[in-house]
C-alpha cells in the first residue's frame, strides 16, 4: 500500500507539497480548527440505543447519501425525443477508481428496452462459415474472461468545447465514464466458433434498442484483441441501462461502439456507414472534412476535489484528488499545478496503475486562501501528454464537440469557491 | 488478458481438460445442442420497436434478476434478538471477483444503526498524547488511500462444522464473504495525529450499533501495517449495513474485527477480553481449552459453477469456476478434481491474483454424464494448502464452528443435481 513519510517540502507554487508529505506534519482539511479535544464523556446518540435495522436481501445507499445522484440531461424536448439523453457520473461525490453500479454514466439513444434474458438472442452471421445464434445462458457457460477497465463516451467533456466555460460539476462536464470490472466471452473465442471467413475485415455491432444503435468496429481489435461480449459488472449480471444481457466492451475505445443489448454482430468486408458514425460520431476538421473511425479515447484526467460544489472551507491543509485515464494503456505521470501552470508537481498514483483503467492520482496542498488555479496534467505509457484545451481545439471546426481531452482548469477564489475557467 | 490456446489434452481424471483448452475445440454448456443455425431472418422483439425506459439518477437491477438476493438468517427467534443474524453474499450468481455493494454479505448484532452522518463521531483516546474527535468530513479530507481486498466473517461456511451436511448454496454455505475497493485513511496515520503513548500495544475498536460490538486489536497490524477506517466501498459512500459512515478495514483478518459504525478507538497495553472476544469468536479445542485472537483467516476456496442450483443440464464441456483467497496474501495455486481427490489439475487463475483478495479461479470439464465429485484446492504464497474436511476438524471440539476452510466437495448425480457431501 501507498505510504507517507515525514517530508513536507514545497514542490511547486500556490502551495502543493510533497506527495508523500506525512499526514502528523499538519492538520488536513481543517482538521486542526474543527477536530475538538476530549472535554467530556462519549455522548451515547439514540440509534445506539435500540436495535437497529435487519438484514435485506438487496442494500441500498443510505437516505443521508440521497443527494448522490447521476445528473439526468435529456437531449430532446419532453415527447420528442424519448428516452435519448445522457446522466452523469458524479465523480465530485466518488473516491477509489471502481464506479458503482448505480451510478455508471448512461447515454441511451432511444431509451433502456426492457429486454426479457429468456428470449433475447446474439446472432453471428455474415462472412462466417456457420452463423449461430446464443442465448445470454449460451454464454454464461463459456470460458469467462474478467478485465477491469474505464468506459468512457465519446461526447464526454464536451461542455469543454464550448466557447465560453460552462458552471457544472465535475461529474456533469466529465462524467461520461465509469470503470468496472466486466467478465464476458472474448469476442474472438466467439468469432472462432463461427468460423471467420477470410474475407472479413470488420464487423458491424447492432444493439436491441429502438434506435438500433450500430457501429462498424475493424477485427484487429477482435482478433488478438481485448473485444468481449461483457454479462456482469462489477460482479453481478449488467444493469439494463448498461445493456443487459450482454454488450460489448472495447477497452479503451469510445463507448458509443461498445454496443449494448447486442443483438447481432455481422462480419463484412469494409465499414458499414451506419448512421452512427456518419452524422454522429465523425469529427469535423477546421479544413471543412471530417474524420471518421478514430476510437481510442486520448490521455486525460481531472481533479474531482476540489472542484465545484466541493470547496475548500478555509486556508489550510488539503489533499487534491483526481481520476487520470488513457485509452492507449497505462497513466505513467499526473502533474499538478495551483498556479495555472507555472509550476508543476508530481501527484502520487494510487495503488497499480492498470492499463485502459482509471487511476487515483492525490497531491498535498496547502492553501494560503490566494485565489488559486487548479491542473492535473496525465502522461500515459506511450508517452502521450494531456493538451491544454487550445492545444487541443487547434485542427478542430468550432462545431467539432468530441474526444475532448483538455486540461481542466478550476479557479479556486479567497472565499473557496471553485469555478470553471479556460486559460 | 488470458487467453485460451489450441489444445484439449485431459489433465485429470473425470474428464477436467487443460486449463487454457480453446473454445472452439467443443461448444461449452451444451451451446453445439443449444445453438440455433440461423434459418429464419431475424425477429425484431417488442422491445425494439418503442422507446425504452429514461435514465435515472440511481439505477437497480434488472427485475428478471430479481432472485439474485442475499438469503437472510435471522439468528433469533422473531422480537427476541432484532437485527441479529446474516444475509448471505449469494456467490452462485456472481462472477469474477468485485461484489456489488446491494448484494455484500452482513453480519449483525443488533440491526444497523441509522446514522446522521454530521452527528456521529470517532474518538481515539487512552494511552495518547492528546485525545482527538474527527467527523466523518474530517476524514474525508485527509490523505485517502485505496485497498481492494475480501472482508469474511469468522463464521463462514460453519455449516461444514456441523455433523451432517446441509443442503444449501454455495453463497449460503459459504457467502458470509465479499470482496471490494475500499477507500479511506490508513489507521497509521490518525494514531500519528494523536500521538502514541509507548505503552500502548493494543486497541479496542468500538462499533455505534447498540450492540456495541467491540474488538481488541494489536497495535501491530496497525503500525507499519495495513489497517485503515473506510469511508467508501466499490467507489461510494459506505452502505449503512457495512458500517456508515465509517468501518474499520483490516485485510485478511475476520470480518468481527473490521468494526462497523465505528465510533470509537482506545489504545491499551493489552487486549480488554469484551464479550465479542470470550463468550462469542474465541475457538474451542478437543482438549477443552480455547485459543483466543486467531486473527487471520486462512486458504481457502469454492466452485461457484456448477453448485446446488446451478446445475449441469446434460452431458458435454462446460467451465468450473470459483472464488480463492487467503488472508496470508497471494493465491499462487488452485488446483481442481473431478474424481473426489484421485487426481487433480491446475486451473486458471484470472487476471492479478492480488494479496488478500478473491481471486477467480476457471477450467474446463468434459461432464460425462457418470456421477462426479468436484472439489477445489488452494494454495497461498506462504505455501499453506486448504485443508480436507477431516484434516481441518483435528484440533477442534465438535462445537467449533469459527475459520472452516476446509475444501469443499459437490457431488454431481447423473441427473446433473449437485450436492454438499463430506469425504
Amino acid at each position: 500500500m501507498q505510504r507517507y513519510v515525514n517530508v513536507s517540502e514545497k514542490v511547486a507554487g500556490g502551495g502543493l507539497l510533497h506527495r508523500r508529505t506525512l499526514l502528523g506534519v499538519a492538520a488536513f482539511g481543517g482538521v486542526a480548527a474543527a477536530g475538538k479535544s476530549l472535554a467530556a464523556p462519549l455522548a451515547v446518540p439514540e440509534w445506539s440505543e435500540v436495535p437497529g435495522l435487519p438484514m435485506s436481501g438487496y442494500g441500498q445507499p443510505s437516505p443521508f447519501e440521497a443527494h448522490v445522484q447521476r445528473p439526468v440531461l435529456g437531449l430532446y424536448p419532453e415527447g420528442t425525443g424519448d428516452g435519448a439523453g445522457v446522466s452523469f457520473t458524479p465523480l465530485e461525490h466518488l473516491e477509489g477508481t471502481i464506479t458503482p453500479n448505480g451510478l455508471f454514466f448512461e447515454r441511451h439513444h432511444s431509451g433502456i428496452p426492457e429486454i426479457d434474458p429468456t428470449r433475447h438472442e446474439l446472432v453471428i452471421h455474415g462472412l462466417v462459415r456457420q452463423p449461430r445464434v446464443f442465448t445470454s445462458e449460451d454464454l454464461v457457460g463459456m470460458p469467462l474472461i474478467t478485465q477491469t477497465v474505464f468506459l468512457e463516451c465519446a461526447g464526454n467533456s464536451l461542455f469543454n468545447s464550448l466557447a465560453e466555460p460552462q458552471q457544472r460539476s465535475a461529474g456533469e462536464i466529465h462524467g461520461l465514464i465509469g470503470a468496472a470490472e466486466w467478465t464476458g466471452v472474448r469476442l474472438a473465442d466467439l468469432l472462432d466458433l463461427v468460423g471467420i471467413d477470410p474475407r472479413a475485415t470488420w464487423i458491424l455491432a447492432e444493439g436491441a434498442d429502438a434506435a438500433k444503435q450500430s457501429r462498424s468496429i475493424p477485427l484487429s481489435k477482435i482478433i488478438d484483441g481485448d473485444a468481449m461480449v461483457a454479462l456482469y459488472q462489477n460482479g453481478e449480471r449488467l444493469r439494463p441501462e448498461q445493456g443487459y444481457p450482454m454488450r460489448l466492451v472495447l477497452p479503451g475505445w469510445q463507448g458509443s461502439m461498445q454496443t449494448k443489448w447486442l443483438r447481432r454482430i455481422k462480419l463484412v468486408d469494409g465499414p458499414t456507414q451506419t448512421k452512427d458514425e456518419t452524422s454522429k460520431y465523425s469529427l469535423s476538421q477546421k479544413d471543412g472534412r471530417a474524420q471518421q473511425f478514430i476510437f481510442e479515447m486520448g490521455v486525460k484526467s481531472v481533479i474531482t476535489r476540489p472542484s465545484p460544489g466541493i470547496a475548500p472551507t478555509r486556508p489550510g491543509l488539503y489533499q487534491i484528488s483526481g481520476l487520470a485515464w488513457s485509452g492507449a494503456g497505462r497513466i505513467v505521470r499526473v502533474q499538478v499545478s495551483a498556479d495555472g501552470g507555472t509550476s508543476w508537481a508530481d501527484a502520487l498514483l494510487d495503488g497499480d496503475a492498470r492499463p485502459k483503467m482509471l487511476t487515483r492520482f492525490r497531491l498535498p496542498w496547502d492553501w494560503s486562501g490566494e485565489p488559486a488555479l487548479l491542473m492535473s496534467r496525465a502522461t500515459d505509457e506511450m508517452g502521450a501528454v494531456q493538451p491544454t484545451r487550445m492545444e487541443w481545439y487547434a485542427p478542430w471546426a468550432p462545431e467539432q464537440l468530441y474526444h475532448q481531452n483538455a486540461i481542466q482548469v478550476w479557479s479556486v477564489a479567497a472565499t473557496g469557491e471553485v469555478q470553471n475557467v479556460y486559460l
